[in-house]
């Protein structure tokens, strides 16, 4: 039997995961592995350690392989290395997503001009089949929507502080005694990690190609447990939500910020590190996927089913997986986050002076925005009053400047609400 | 631009999806199409009529079409038109559940021996995309289990009788009368329809030939509006499960029957038409995909996914999907009904003799049978008692014999509770 030949680069949780998984496979065969770090124990069983090695050229120059797997993250040195494997005439399956939102244009260019594969499962929802039938079964698809939870960091998090009722510092600091957050924490909480990842899929999605400059990006770090608690008595959860929209004349809205979602939606029900992905498209209609979005062995099951596709491929031919291309013909033309229509949870703490509701009502008014809910709480210590709004549908400008307006009142909170 | 000819047995719900689906393709051209009736009415603009025939033969022996679209469903004449085109040299895509579930060993070999692909993502879960991905990015896992709700008119009549507090017969005429249902509507009510797909999806997943002979099956029509009710009142929904276990020692355990589900598990928000499959598999862990299972758009997506993937393949090389294979080396080892565990939800109406419930009690003691819930409510006016149990895990021949051992009392339902 002939067997591929694998060099993977990085051997960190996920590549600890994937060298386990292929030992199953008597066709794939990992015949190099580069490290930081030879002399670190690694949790594989009777692990052969001269596969390792620290110089990277081993697997980028080594004629006999046939696939590279990079799982080191990150733009540099990630691109130097997969961007010389593709030269080199090696196909590639990563779980990338910093370069695949950074690079993507370039890296598929390049492995069209040179007759290659990039694979990229794993990058999105880590475990969960995404990628694949987006671009082979569902292909036959216009998707119009897409509503995400992308990230297990910050759904941990909130789903954590809706539970407990704790504060989000009280409740990250947990997460990273538990692993589930990094020491610097900065990429998953502002919500850099889950931009990545929407602009990647709504470039599938839209069959265009979205530049990442125009997603915008919220993290959680305003969340409140005030908020938490607001949105539950009003019948909502919060999430981080990754968001893509097509609308009719082809202009895309793509973006990643915390959204107050209803309870009886099925994201709602989203918690803890799971992710899921609900897509809307013609025909199909509306079909959502979930499971985990990360970890050793879901995101090794993404990696090495990208491996073994190309191998069943390569096994009659040496042309690329037909489904697979990455080449979008157009940039989408976006909207900018200040055109966008959005309900908007408004959390306000006001002076106690009589007519401030009035006033509220006003600014809002000449704006032609209306209101769908107000709640005033009984007098604070201070003598400020608590108020929390939500609003009909209204424009993104509109809404920031009335909060200008409002400058005798403090803003605690503005989270967008999901229709 | 080289035009891929399609021909088409069948022009109805799904059918008629496909047709004005594939008119967005430029590579894909429907040449000709069988049906019953060449005077009916379609729905479809600008419908060229001379596309249609009722001579099979000009689509099974036409030499300029390369795939064939089965939509008509049932055994015969599906069979023997799916069998003579793929005699011809034609790859076939098909909705048909029963022909897979009935004649998949068959099918595929004649399939594999003519080097053709028979491909049938609209068979199971409609417009969910599921088989694709299992077949291919899944395809590292091993799968150990299957739960899904695969039928859209009995998960709509039980929705419809919890959400009404109406019994099963008002709701199948409401059903019928909407459409939902058909005028005979056995092949649903009863499992066969979720039968065969779940025939095919736990072959997929174990990677083995699951018979159709060996699937146990019960419908819903014995489920009672007051099941409902006492199931809602303990925490629970009643569902139409289709599921598939594979054990440590390889032993496969596959059915369809009611349920009753936790409220707070995934499967029991499934409402309606909708479908949902939930798979446990290592390395993946749990994934769950949701959709529409029926409809004509949402199985037109699956069915023209299907042939824009064989369209690309066909476009580099004559060879079929690298990894469409559906042949498998063995037969799965199969458990009784009788020896599986199961934990029962039990109704039953008892005489109001002092000591039933103690003789209740006994009787399930002598056969290890433990009792989680025991209900007990007032006397009706004919004098006997409605006393309502749910066991802990026991062995489906020890609960039938402990029925059989209760003769006094009336066993008005026994629906199997998931874990």
């Amino acid at each position: 039997m002939k067997k591929y030949k694998v060099g993977m680069i990085g051997l960190g949780t996920v590549g600890t995961g994937v060298f386990k998984t292929i030992q199953e496979f008597e066709d794939i065969e990992i015949v190099k592995i580069v490290v930081k770090n030879i002399n670190k124990k690694r949790d594989i069983e009777n692990f052969d350690s001269t596969l390792m090695t620290t110089d990277p050229n081993e697997v980028i120059n080594n004629p006999e392989i046939d696939i590279v797997v990079e799982v080191i993250g990150g733009v540099e040195p990630a691109w130097e290395y997969i961007s010389k494997s593709i030269e080199n005439g090696k196909h590639i399956v990563t779980a990338n997503k910093e370069l695949l939102a950074k690079k993507g244009e370039e890296l598929f260019k390049l492995a069209e001009k040179n007759n290659k594969v990039v694979l990229y499962e794993a990058a999105i929802a880590g475990g969960i089949p995404l990628i694949m039938p987006m671009k082979t079964i569902m292909a036959g698809n216009k998707i119009s929507k897409i509503r995400g939870i992308l990230n297990g960091t910050t759904n941990y998090i909130l789903t954590k502080m809706d539970v407990d009722g704790a504060s989000y510092d009280e409740v990250l600091k947990e997460a990273q005694e538990l692993g589930y957050a990094e020491t610097d924490p900065t990429g998953d909480v502002e919500g850099f990690d889950a931009m990545y990842k929407i602009t990647t899929l709504s470039t599938i999605a839209f069959n265009k190609r979205v530049k990442l400059q125009n997603v915008y990006r919220e993290g959680i770090t305003k969340v409140r447990a005030e908020d938490m608690k607001k949105a539950n008595e009003l019948g909502y959860k919060i999430k981080l939500i990754a968001s893509g929209n097509l609308d009719e004349n082809g202009k895309a809205d793509v973006r990643v910020h915390p959204m107050l979602v209803k309870k009886t939606s099925a994201l709602a029900h989203i918690d803890y590190v799971t992710n899921s992905v609900y897509l809307k498209g013609f025909p199909m209609g509306e079909v959502a996927f979930t499971g985990p979005g990360a970890g050793e062995f879901p995101t090794a099951s993404s990696v090495v089913g990208d491996i073994i596709n190309i191998v069943a491929e390569l096994k009659h031919s040496d042309y690329i997986l037909p489904m697979m291309r990455n080449n979008y013909e157009e940039y989408a033309d976006m909207i900018d986050i200040s055109e966008t229509y959005n309900k908007y949870y408004i959390s306000i703490t006001a002076p106690n002076n009589i007519g401030v509701i009035g006033k509220i009502g006003n600014v809002c008014a000449e704006r032609n925005i209306s209101l769908s809910t107000i709640l005033q709480k009984g007098l604070s210590e201070d003598n400020t009053a608590d108020i929390t709004i939500i609003t009909e549908l209204c424009k993104e400008a509109d809404i920031q400047s009335a909060i200008k307006e409002l400058s005798e009142c403090k803003i605690d909170s503005i989270i967008r609400v999901e229709e």
